[in-house]
């Protein structure tokens, strides 16, 4: 077998073998098909797309580029969630406890932010003491003990992942749904579930513009989770304003205990219960979506979840006392605000802005290689529907280092629309996609 | 700058700049950008194309990698012609003389043979102690004495197309007429000329299988000349069957010492008088193409263009004596026949596989680094419509090493159709594609 004849096929529009598939990706692994081979191939695919068998055949040969964890002898269900990223977008702090307390086992590995976007690493090390760099021992060790653990990638994990992603950042060739969907299912398919579940973001906030472009991405995911046997569903939420009123490290944490606490933004809280409800179901604790919800409701009316939360921050190395005691969080030294110039309703909030903002703030990163201010980040007073009079705070602005702050001030300045009329707000959830 | 937004740009089917495609070309030749930045561009220009702007910028840009050759000094008109190859095609040994004679300078860089089809420059190198390698200077002054001189690619002419070709070569990125075209203009661009004439195969022996692809390459040829400032026409010939009769160094040498001496293949004789006639009109030797012929076939009655030949070849190093006596070129030891097995009308003589079974016999190479044999060989008895007997010979074989023998006999025996009807015969000039 030949890359370049490989590569040739792709460009014509010819379906790749299985046999193909994993030469490919075996030799970008070993590092036996030097990167420009890989890289034309890749454009290929972003040329030609890929058919379902073919994109299966990638998604495995990527996953068992690495280990492949077996959880079958820890007893129960294993249930996890992903989402493509948003801004503000923290429920992975939230649905894992809470699904864990109600009896399904969630084994989570997650990323570091980009961008406008957030990371669920970086805010759980905004909690003192917490690691995220388990080995794969410890973090069975903490998924037994509490029935939740939130490590970071591991080296053993889909190495062919970190290399193509690698390869695909600085060729142009990230933005590809069959590429995408090869990356987060190999990742998340090594993680010993049973079943997935998918949060795909739409609107100006989300990694994809367009509801149709987030629609076909995960009706490859879902497909590709059943081509390997796993149960999953996507739902297609909304990314056009960020996800509750807190962004930035420790704030996204405070507002999550928050919602542990059975209070926080009406909009995080209904996403977190949809999530856990469907992890519910899917993990088999619950037959219908339905009882999954109320399943949810009562791990948090009962402060089981929070008990959960506290434990596996403890079982982590980080603070329990930050669940009971927020204020133990790392805080900005300094607040500053963004008034309202004029009366009217908030007709719109640019998200992506936002997050470019709290980006700046240094509350993410613009490269990889950056370091995040765990403090840093912005409060929104006011969210798309809200009524406001002049002068009436729209946000608040936690930073440390004033610098950046005129440019951070009027960005977040445009990023607020204030008009006449009452918009009309699309709903959180606004599809479902089912295997 | 940077690559991977002009990646980009070109993957989302916008016009990159000549700024743009210079920086990416300086990045390739300087090796300041990775060559798997410059894959997937190759493989998003195969995908999208290039407009007329953006073939032109990086037909220059390639040019302007390595040096220019500037012949103004040069007295006269310096005209070329390119071929895009194929199996026989050997005219180049015949046009040169033919035009130098004539009046019009002719100073051209030709390449080595590959596969199927043959090269120039091994032609050349059949006659005993010819060198190709001459530096610039040495080009200039045999080009200064006897009106043409017929060199290799040195390493200062466009060693971005060097870069590039190698790169395309594995990456499955050849077969793209845009970047076809800049290879090929780029280097004739370099040689200090002031018109070109473009031989644009097609037909099952061509590179160009679909008449349609040659003369889309065609266009793109002549308009990218224009836009550079330089007459050009393109010629799109058949290339169904060999042309002429003698394939192989050697023997394609002494055909075209037969063509210089009036006699030869009717095929052959008429490519050339018409190339002969088009390099005449374009360097304003002649006010028509029809005069051009005149030229041409006067330069041969004459003997002036042997003359030239004779003169080229000793400046070059090589033997004179051949072009009176060219049974002192290399001869293979052995002759096979084969020979018709039925009564009938050749109606096809699949040229494709003429050439691969040349090249088994060591004609050609499978591989750039393979070496040729300048002996070995094909003569055609027979060509498409004549009409054959049973057991009349349809080829000869020239053979050195008998090894590959029994497959090259089976190839060729497969590579003649004897059928009943006189078959359609194509005209050797399909189109003449002007600016």
């Amino acid at each position: 077998m030949r890359a370049v004849d490989i590569i040739r096929k792709k460009r014509d529009a010819a379906e790749l073998s299985r046999e193909e598939i994993e030469f490919l990706i075996q030799g970008a692994t070993r590092d036996t098909i030097p990167d420009y081979q890989i890289a034309a191939w890749l454009m290929a695919v972003v040329w030609r797309g890929m058919t379902s068998a073919e994109l299966a055949a990638l998604t495995e040969a990527m996953l068992h580029s690495g280990k492949v964890i077996d959880f079958t002898d820890v007893p129960g269900m294993k249930v996890d969630k992903h989402s493509t990223g948003g801004v503000g977008d923290k429920t992975s702090l939230v649905v894992a406890p809470v699904v864990a307390a109600g009896g399904v086992r969630v084994p989570m590995i997650s990323g570091r932010g980009l961008g406008h976007t957030g990371g669920t690493l970086d805010k759980l090390e905004s909690i003192p003491g917490f690691h995220v760099n388990l080995s794969l021992g410890e973090f069975r060790n903490v998924l037994e003990k509490c029935g939740c653990a939130l490590i970071g990638q591991t080296p053993e994990i889909a190495p062919a992942d970190k290399k193509l992603y690698a390869l695909r950042d600085v060729t142009a060739t990230v933005e590809s749904p069959y590429l995408i969907c090869a990356s987060i299912m190999s990742k998340k398919m090594a993680e010993g579930i049973d079943a997935l579940v998918l949060d795909v973001k739409t609107g100006n906030g989300a990694f994809m513009k367009k509801q149709a472009d987030a629609e076909y991405l995960a009706q490859l995911m879902v497909e590709t989770a059943t081509r390997m046997g796993k149960k999953s569903v996507a739902l297609i939420t909304d990314m056009e304003q960020p996800l509750g009123r807190k962004i930035g490290n420790a704030l996204e944490v405070e507002e999550c205990i928050e919602i542990l606490n059975g209070r926080g933004p009406e909009d995080l809280r209904v996403l977190c219960d949809e999530l856990s409800a469907w992890m519910f179901m899917l993990g088999g604790r619950t037959k219908t979506v339905e009882e999954g919800r109320n399943l949810a409701a009562e791990m948090i009316a009962s402060g089981r979840a929070r008990d959960t939360f506290r434990e596996v921050i403890r079982l982590q190395g980080g603070d329990p006392v930050i669940v009971d005691n927020p204020a133990r969080l790392p805080r900005a030294k300094q607040v500053a605000h963004l008034d309202a110039s004029r009366a009217g309703v908030v007709t719109a909030i640019h998200c992506e802005q936002v997050g470019v903002a709290s980006m700046m703030l240094g509350g993410g990163r613009e490269r990889k290689e950056d370091a995040v201010d765990p403090a840093v980040g912005l409060v929104l007073a006011a969210k798309v529907g809200d009524a406001v009079e002049p002068g009436a705070t729209l946000c608040d602005v936690h930073y440390n280092d004033g610098s950046q702050l005129a440019t951070v001030m009027n960005l977040l300045a445009e990023s607020f629309e204030i008009g006449e009329k009452q918009p009309h707000i699309s709903p959180l959830v606004r599809k479902v996609i089912v295997a």
